[in-house]
């Protein structure tokens, strides 16, 4: 039997991509968690470009980079729905708005919600131009790939449905709002209470905590400098 | 007759990477020049998120992001040789590395052509890192992707090999040095001299007035500053 293992971090989206696409598979894998603070000479070793999690390794061979993880895995394994579309051009299609996610809307919400002032509020202004892109994108689909199954971009695109609520809460930062964006947030209701999905992510709690404890190192940061 | 148009720039090095495919793979096509101070409203339409060239059209479906119209030309057209390996593990490679030319190297290469002082030196000190890596990926190889033919991870290297003589002749930074990194010297000889990639270059003399111009342009607008 093939041997996978998935060297991850249990907070972060991109880790988190890969258990969902393993998931989707069904494919048995072995979950290895690293301290970042303190990276395995193991991580090391296998993704010495970067140094970051996810890794994948499969028959003793490392693979980085989240959404590379993901065509490796569709590539590799025939079983389970595609991930990517099997049309050339829809296949493209995919790859073009799972980049996107990564390029623009994922720095521009992160930035949105940590920086302050005239910098935060041109973040914000990012994020929402690039969740409008989406928000066409989605519109009249259940996902993204069309209404069969969950696929590249919306894995790509979990961490902006599935922890809006506690960004919001938390943070005081709300992306997808009704007014704004009815057909995403249609399409997070739709894709959060797929039953793996749910299953898949982080407990709230120790979410919920993790934040706080970010929040808390920033601010404390900000005020000793 | 399948219709296919590339919108492109005659010096962008990410329009030469889709000429250098389709002339690969023996696609003909039409070349659409576009003035990037003044894109036309078929740019416009067919790439709204970006509103950059590249911008492949095939049957009036338009595919943007260079590296994605590079697998497109791959998925699409069997014939020629293969731009991607068959091999998942390989494709993955192949997909990290092009992915590294895009995000590590060629950023920090055109910040170190550009940006003087500390942050120059910074950005040097980043490329050649970047550099290194590639130095030891293409150790022992014709190609990035092995010995056979051109791929995906030498099309978007292009601008590195061949690139490389003019930018040291003009902007004073030597890139690919023999002493530092004689494999990816040889690497670029090899593959500059392949007569359909010298074909597919901007005619070196209008290159250079081109570049002259930028450099002028840079020096008078901080000088006015």
């Amino acid at each position: 039997m093939a041997e996978v293992k998935l060297f991850g971090v249990w907070d972060s989206p991109f880790s988190k991509r890969v258990e969902l696409a393993l998931k989707l598979k069904g494919v048995k894998y072995e979950y290895i968690e690293e301290d970042l603070k303190n990276k395995s000479p193991l991580l090391l070793n296998y993704n010495p470009v970067h140094k970051k999690v996810p890794v994948l390794l499969h028959n003793g061979k490392p693979i980085s980079e989240s959404l590379i993880i993901l065509e490796y895995i569709d590539d590799t394994w025939q079983q389970g729905p595609p991930i990517l579309p099997k049309d050339p051009y829809l296949r493209s299609k995919a790859r073009f708005w799972a980049k996107f996610v990564d390029d623009k809307c994922i720095p521009a919400m992160w930035k949105a919600c940590w920086q302050k002032g005239e910098e935060g509020e041109k973040a914000m202004e990012e994020a929402n131009d690039a969740l409008e892109f989406l928000e066409n994108e989605i519109k009249g689909k259940r996902f993204f790939g069309g209404d069969d199954s969950i696929g590249l971009v919306d894995i790509a695109a979990d961490v902006i449905a599935c922890r809006n609520g506690i960004i919001a809460e938390l943070m005081g930062v709300q992306f997808l709002r009704k007014d704004k964006f009815p057909n995403l947030c249609k399409w997070a209701d739709e894709y959060c209470n797929c039953s793996f999905v749910k299953e898949n992510q982080p407990p709230n709690q120790k979410l919920i905590h993790h934040y706080k404890a970010l929040i808390q190192a920033s601010t404390s940061s900000k005020s000793t400098k």
